[in-house]
């Protein structure tokens, strides 16, 4: 950046959904950002704290539409895409073909460029990738993960919010061959604002409050994201059972996730192999044994906390972790990657506790 | 009951926990029940709507100290016992004792006449049961798996909530050899009114609300009784995997069991043996192919509602089972014991309509 | 109803909102009712439990379009309509005149009938009332206060939640002169299912959880039906100050009222007149000093608490009351006048105690 | 602070509870803090994230009883007191007696120093203050109307929240004559982390979830606060109309507020008199016509907002203002006394966007 450290100019389109509030609400207090566009198309024209009045008196740029953007004319150093899954696509091609900083990067936070073969990509989607070759070169942005790929990528895709929670203990256990890769049960609960502001009818509160309900079953999207991630750590395809459950709560994921362990391996190595694995992490917490995590002690922060039991059942073993699912499940795991990017320390803009109650 | 149509006479004993409550609503609106007899120790001497003001307005007794009941004196036909674990097997057996009533009945809604092996009893509670004989003697009082042995009980131990949940899918599919015994996942979700109304820390708003936390994992109470009636299905021992989870809501019990069918069975085999079982069941549905149920469509009534779904892993199936904890979880099931045990039809008082949203 | 005693054919408009799905609720457990038609537009066609899995297992015909519902060949007793503001005055003027049964009553729980000067109506809607005639013949259908003029009424129309929890308190007061007319303040509090089922972004768990805030300040449309009310009770002109709230919850509504006093007057005279007004009223509590009421010690019963407080300023006091909106202040308080028209016990199918926790 | 930048040696005394523990997050990121000091009775030995797992890994002290506090010894530049009411004037007076640092600084988010008249506290608290001399120095800190006096004081009295929410938009209106001081009526709705973390049946979750209800009426121990501070603007006692509620959620406190204006007075010009009063103040945003504040949009910062509406009743004013009651209604109002005391930019520490959904 220079002699003279100049702030990141910095773009988020979609800034209209939970995502984008989210990404603005981090990206307007850190201190190496500068935020100069802020897109969403029924609002264009708007100031951002007429749709998110929590987020007033910033100083940050009104809402454009994205057609009114000059992307030649645009000076930026990063672009978030928190736009719906399948538009993306087309949007960032453009991006960086028009961009006249050759240097744009672009973190994506949609589905769209998170599975690397287009033929799955088509299976789920239901139609084929219109930006194959972006695909084949954007890096699956798990910083903890991958580190080292995503400093140099020009398009990273963040992973969504039950892959970060998922992935992240199991990669390293079936890297090294503790847990089996047969049988993988995966339980996730999630808060509300996982389904962004969309006008559901299952997202009303009197649809979701004081009940809980499993969605998706054995057919959820983000299944075959975390099949791929698992399956390059195991060297060899994985098939896990997945089933999402809607908590009545604004933020918070929690996986629970039954495994069976390799032979003479006890839940105390998967502790310990853990542990080792992310020592050092400011972001990944392993729990000593014994205590559980719960989503309301990462809420508003970039953590994720894993806990490891021993089962009742012989063999097996419990893997409980919880995130906030639009921090390190969505815009701070993106900004974590842009801090990659950027060279800047891998915690800036992130160092918030966790807000409870 | 005689020519002259008599309601039977029942006391409710700890009518000032949350179970006890909900007895007390059930009950108050049967048409055959007279309620004569709610005890509290803490609240003796008041009028139960002021320690439970939803209560008001019932011509209810007033809240005495057990101490103070003369059990030779009354002519209770039905008593329920409401009080904390460890405590209610001396009470129960003093009553039984001493009640004049020599046809006294007693539903027991705590834990401590579930467990039929007394040697189990003692590895969880800690302590040597005190009533053995009757603790032989009581039957289980899960009303759709063991209605005739109900029908003649003087001692009757209502299932725990989460014990309901699990066993109603579970024991017809592993006597019917369609599931395996091994290898059984219970993922259950509750909410807090399983907790009771005790003054604990967890469970405070302030802890509770916007979250979800797994808790007791590998070592929750209601494991054993699990196994115990899932071992009686199966003819041999069975050992489950089992983690509670904290919701937050009031009431609502989701268990999502993740189970390996037996070969060559199929998911839609395990939907039509259940719909088969529970055909003409007034309180268990089970539901159409890709229906999930939510805790919401149960909420204040005695419903279980059950689905089937084939996993994405060979071989595998996910069935999914919801219910209200302090109805056919607590209060309900109880009632609905109340009405087999006494002659009446099995859905007198219990057909309210769920209440939603 | 003659020797053969017959129970009356109901028809729910509107089955599809949750206003509509309350009556099912109600109707479906009420002695004398049969439900016969069920209409919602976008799901006709569709059974009731597919778009309200909590009203499964009922027994209920499916449901229609209005347009498909041949009026001259029903034989309905009681039409509840509950179909959105504005549209609900055409559809009871047809009804009204194509019903082959003369004796057809309906019981509107729209605001289309509750003002009476179609001037005022046209202030607040925006457009001329369509039923002008029928706007006249209407009745106010708040039971406690207009028991005689509701038995013989062809065409009822049931008051708002705001206005019964306004309403029942104020109307005996003013006169009775017991308190002032001027400057009386309503601060109320409602739960999100009195916006209804509508997709609405103010409606989302996620922008309603963890929060409160006030809407529709001194604007709200309940006000003139609050004034029209009071007006009457007063026997001249009342202006009141109403400020409604959103609170995170599914059900009830408090309002917490700011009267002065009448010269001389205490808040035990308050007290003692509404008891007086309301003794051997099933559904309206007036609590004793110092107690308040909750929205939770009414959830899901026909039940209003009253409780008057005096003020630390001098010849002031405060009055609060509380109900369940949906049914006290809605589909319950539509039975309850149905009770009335059809000569039955009025607490006939609203027996049930409260729900809670 | 003297040519070598130091950082303030803080102690946060009664860190257990939910105010110590928003302390904490607030100044485990202050950049001008070092935390040297946690006390909690019941804790005294364990790490923090044992009580407060989401405060984990902040490099923090251990938790310390009161009594190993060894004063003289300690080097402290300010301490926080967040203990119980009525033992904190004690503590306060021996810490200031022993501390070895003649330039200690206490902050006290008790209520013990806020009431300057030691008859007022001793109606309110029923005994007679302790400390008198010290309540007579005490500074009442609301950072936005005091600053002066708060920058020299040794012993700042931290509002309270509903107070805060209530000065801060009447005081300016009382001072300049805008408003009537009489009949002033504070209808105020809390979250239930008001109420702190001790064990009272009132705060368990199945008893404030889904449902809301006032408390304390007409005798909450915020009212003499709340007029000795209008008062003092006024410049004459005022007596005031407050009614608090108990929402169902963790945080946030919204105050609506029913005034008579003065002879002339139009809702604009308050506003108006607001927005200048309040510009260039970073923590207290005045809204714009129309747009009124909900908790959600200052969830976690240091915000108040304000607006101002127009009453039906002619001559009359709503005023609504709402604010996080652990932030800018506790902790946060702590911090930024801290730093006028401490010489730090006011808004050091307080940075953060508020947290939605």
């Amino acid at each position: 950046m220079g002699a003279t450290k100049n702030r990141a100019q910095v773009g988020v389109l979609g800034a209209s959904g939970y995502t984008g509030a989210e990404l603005v609400r981090l990206l307007s207090r850190h201190p190496e950002v500068e935020l100069r566009l802020l897109t969403a198309e029924r609002h264009a024209g708007e100031p951002l704290d007429r749709v998110f009045p929590h987020l007033g008196g910033l100083g940050l740029p009104n809402l454009v539409a994205m057609s009114e953007v000059a992307w030649a004319d645009q000076s930026l150093d990063v672009v978030f895409c928190a736009l719906p899954h399948g538009t993306t696509q087309e949007v960032v091609a453009s991006i960086l073909d028009a961009g006249a900083n050759g240097s744009l990067k672009v973190i994506d936070l949609s589905a769209d460029f998170r599975l690397e073969d287009p033929a799955v990509y088509e299976t789920w989607y239901g139609k084929a990738h219109a930006a194959t070759a972006l695909q084949a070169e954007a890096v699956y942005g798990l910083s903890e993960l991958d580190r080292e790929r995503i400093r140099v990528a020009r398009l990273i895709a963040c992973p969504g919010c039950y892959p970060t929670t998922t992935i992240l203990p199991l990669a390293p256990l079936l890297e090294a061959g503790l847990i089996e890769a047969e049988g993988i049960i995966i339980d996730a609960k999630s808060g509300v604002s996982g389904a962004g502001r969309a006008l559901k009818e299952p997202n009303l509160f009197s649809e979701v409050a004081e009940g809980v309900n499993a969605y998706g079953i054995a057919a959820h999207r983000h299944v075959p994201e975390i099949e791929q991630q698992l399956g390059k750590a195991q060297g060899a395809p994985v098939r896990v059972s997945f089933t999402p459950h809607l908590v009545p709560m604004n933020r918070g994921l929690l996986a629970t996730i039954y495994v069976r362990v390799a032979a003479g391996v006890s839940a105390d190595d998967l502790r310990g192999a853990l542990e080792a694995r992310y020592a050092g992490e400011p972001f990944v917490g392993v729990l000593p044994e014994g205590a559980a995590p719960a989503t309301r002690h990462v809420r508003g922060s970039n953590h994720c906390l894993i806990s490891i039991f021993a089962d009742r059942i012989e063999g097996r073993a419990i893997i409980v972790a919880a995130l906030d699912n639009l921090v390190k499940g969505g815009a701070g795991q993106a900004v974590q990657d842009m801090n990659l990017v950027c060279g800047y320390r891998e915690t800036t803009g992130l160092e918030q506790a966790p807000l409870f109650p």
